[in-house]
């Protein structure tokens, strides 16, 4: 299994976790792009938000509200944030185990990109 | 009942509704920031990402699976979609009902905001 986000939760590889529980993962992004900025993952193997089933919703719920929890615990409850699922190369995707951003601590703006 | 997105489930107000099924609806964002702009509804009244709950669950992995759905629709499952949810004041969000965005059609880049 050479799945990154599978070694972090396997402990195989090391991660700045923020919180967990037993089936999610929230950890710091290594390269954040805002001052608060993490991932919350499924411990469990999923690839990407374009192939979930029915029988992920209960873990896509547990992400949400980890993310939220995980908000909460940065001080970016109230001001405000954004959760971004990236699928495939037009979106920068670049880990093939299903990752939500979690990104605030700072007025974002609109578009959900940057202007070119 | 003031909720525009409720209204628009309501058919009272219009909307350009790409596809749609019991639970969950599709349609075009009406100030497009990319080539393909869509936003992605529970017909259910839920306030945001933030606060949602277990019961949600199904509603929530339909939400991707209507993303992926409308994404193929669209002919960008393949190049690739970004998803955002915005929760608060700091990400924009403007309207107080559950809305999924899915953004592609062209290369987006990171980070997921204008720079400033």
């Amino acid at each position: 299994m050479g799945c990154l986000f599978c070694k972090i939760v396997a402990g195989e590889i090391s991660a700045d976790v923020v919180h967990q529980d037993d089936t999610v993962l929230a950890f710091r992004d290594i390269a954040p792009v805002a001052p608060t900025h993490l991932l919350v993952i499924p411990k469990r193997h999923i690839e990407h938000a374009g192939v979930t089933s029915a029988g992920d919703a209960e873990v896509l719920q547990e992400m949400l509200a980890m993310a939220a929890t995980v908000a909460d615990m940065e001080g970016i409850a109230d001001g405000g944030y954004r959760l971004v699922f990236n699928v495939g190369d037009d979106s920068g995707n670049s880990v093939a185990h299903l990752h939500l951003h979690v990104v605030g601590g700072r007025a974002m703006g609109w578009p959900p990109f940057p202007r070119s």
